[in-house]
């Protein structure tokens, strides 16, 4: 897979679905440009380092996200609500393997039940959840993690979805965020992991029905998690498995094993 | 999904792929009743409680695994390696669903490349190996841990398949062994996860090559981590989406949401 | 380090500090036999195996943990808040050998200061709070644990004192409970370390000004988290730094190092 | 307590011990300017940011470490072996409250023993160890953290000290690099943790009796650590036990708690 050069802007594309902007007037008002422009404006005005944010939609061609797009691509990051199902297969395989060679992934709010993030996770990435205008409160527990760099203890939202647990996901790598709600639930809300070579960054807050993303604390953890999932400048390679002799430690050779052979990656 | 009844023995399966067996004369020699024969015999011998272990393989009716059985099923302990291909992704559907409600997961060696455990674990699950008669040194890394009772320090293979790091798995929730191969390879052998309700151990000790099953000290690994993947008395749910009103801690209401509305889980 | 013997009831010693029951009318009444015999009523009360339950306190000789009875005792339980002070340095050294050869230590609450866990912890230990008749709610982010076994999801308690995010802790190698406040704080309420070959397990609900410890899903956690610290029943040794010949796995030399010269340990 | 300026280069100290260097003709002929001033030089060399790197030692005036350059410090890296015992308890007093408040340390092969290290981590830090001239071979199994960055996979020390399991340590928040030696043994030889608002890095090849710290590999991963345990920019702090009323999420007030009164942080 072609690695982007090194010393350019990290190149973000933010992938909205983009329905209940077009469906739901109050959304349109809320975010005029779609919550993907909001989400990427943010990433823009608060990043500090150069990004290149770009947007694109599930009815652009190829869903939005061609294989030329991704091939140029650091960091997806990923809204989706309504729509998750008619995610092509072929989309997602092909976004899971950018990422295990090493293109970094943030998934916000009701994307935790995307295809592509219960595919890493190997759950079902279910929680419990009321929209009644919780006040939602973030708080910081690993305080030296680059993502919480900035960010105001606490950050409170003053209107948001309840999300609560328990969150089926794997323990995350990192516990970064746990959020309250008015109505007494907790959620894990900003968590990390990886997979194969690649960073996998979840972000809770955000919906179409509040203005969450117009929120500058929501907006600087998006950014710190964008630049914390950007991969680094090794090629970019899906692991392999791979012979080595004795006392060859670099050189693997290839081996057409079982699985490949009944036609899986 | 039923609750097998608590108070009787531990109900486990093992589960052999059963074809280097029919195939290769000295494997034939080597595990006369068949390689899973040989695991279930080791867990008997070695389990600290009550259990009632039997065999399945590939070739059985339903690929061995039934319905009736895997409701009836507290442990599924997995080995396979020539064949991962033809395990039909029914009954991968199937064991993923269980073990997300509460069913434990041991998976042993070549397992590693099996589709229920990439599936469970998101990544390719690929490492670097080579089968020439290395030793491999078994270290306990978290002598706390209940899988490493009554296990030497460190536990000796006289010889075994090379299996090497990078391994391409998740970040193990406890990391219980790390082995070391006479080339000079290290591997983390032994490594738990939970996924959903459920609990999954990896075990990497064992090969159709080499007597493995038949040592001691494995087989009291792989007791002890039946057990310990052994699932609470619960009931035996896979978790589900649910809405809760303010104030409503403890009923939820059943949601319809994109993805279920789509025929996804 | 003399090993009690297998097969007996586990053998527990609830530790006290005995001071608001004495100084403090409101907390006799509340806990009219102290507080530290509240906790091991509770230990009794829902503990899933045989238990052996005493306790002592800080104005018993030596501490209420003179050398004999440490060697026989199983697992600990810590309840100290005003008088951390005195403690003494010789008694803290003295648990922290026997829990770093396999002893098992719950701390409850104000226990957080303690001598021992900040000693343990390597951090402050410090944390947010306010003594207002919040309501606490915990709930359960690990449903596999042991110690989260026929705790209710979530465990109300109406009024508790608050303890809040940062808690200045290593990250836990297993985070169970995360309990919400009425005012929106959030706070890390079980946790669990390992240190040397013990472990150790923090939990947070239980003060002195509301009758929490008799609470019944708070004495199952607490009795659920004394049966997961309890030791295996290998030889209880603080780990040692040894010398071991090449080829040689089993038997170290013993080596007079330069911090142990120093007269360290 | 003081933050030094932002935008100036990373300011880190490299604490050597220098006895070895003294009393022993071969470590003086291999490293002519003392270790810490070869660890420096290779910090200096392999850093992918800007650094101002200097040396002190244990017998410069208190000890290398006055309150002065502590305070204008963003990283300290400590070698020591023969001489833990001399490091005063007021130098590690002043070492752990800078920790806690977010400088970084960088601990070095033998510094396994120091007594700062032992502080932050609780536990022994025993180890098994034999210097005959072992090969490690330094695997990296955590592809994407910025330590491993343009590592060599694997990193060969063609002779160095054993260092082998069980390594008496926390579970580290981090593994990322595993050895493994001709004998056979294994060790967790990279590996990171968090302690209040600061980082600790651990890395355990480099010797006297080796070359170790001439090799342009470890220097990189030196350099990295280094860089991972920087500080952010925020102001350094020790956490602080705070009362926060209802509805107030910032401004706590200080509380004069019980340990505190007698006489301890």
């Amino acid at each position: 897979m072609p690695t982007p050069t090194a010393g350019k802007p990290l190149s973000v594309v933010v992938w909205g679905e983009n329905r209940h902007e077009q469906l739901e007037p109050d959304v349109a008002l809320r975010y005029p440009a779609g919550m993907h422009e909001a989400i990427a404006q943010g990433i823009r005005n608060q990043a500090s380092q150069p990004v290149d944010v770009r947007t694109v939609t599930l009815d652009d061609p190829e869903q939005g996200l061609p294989v030329e797009l991704l091939d140029a691509t650091d960091v997806v990051v990923w809204w989706g609500h309504a729509a998750h199902g008619e995610v092509s297969d072929e989309l997602v395989d092909r976004l899971h393997q950018r990422i295990l060679a090493g293109m970094g992934l943030v998934v916000l709010h009701s994307g935790h039940w995307s295809k592509i993030f219960t595919r890493l996770m190997g759950t079902t990435c279910t929680l419990r959840w009321r929209s009644e205008h919780d006040r939602e409160i973030v708080w910081t527990v690993h305080p030296t993690h680059p993502i919480a760099a900035g960010v105001p203890q606490p950050l409170i939202i003053e209107e948001q979805e309840m999300y609560g647990e328990f969150f089926d996901i794997p323990v995350p790598d990192e516990l970064i965020f746990i959020s309250s709600f008015s109505g007494g639930e907790v959620f894990r809300s900003g968590c990390t992991w990886t997979r194969g070579n690649g960073r996998v960054f979840y972000f809770s807050p955000g919906d179409q029905d509040f203005p969450v993303y117009h929120h500058e604390g929501v907006q600087r953890v998006i950014a710190n998690g964008v630049l914390w999932a950007a991969p680094s400048d090794r090629p970019r390679v899906v692991p392999e498995l791979l012979r080595y002799a004795q006392g060859e430690f670099v050189a693997g050779e290839d081996y057409a094993g079982p699985l490949r052979s009944a036609g899986q990656p």
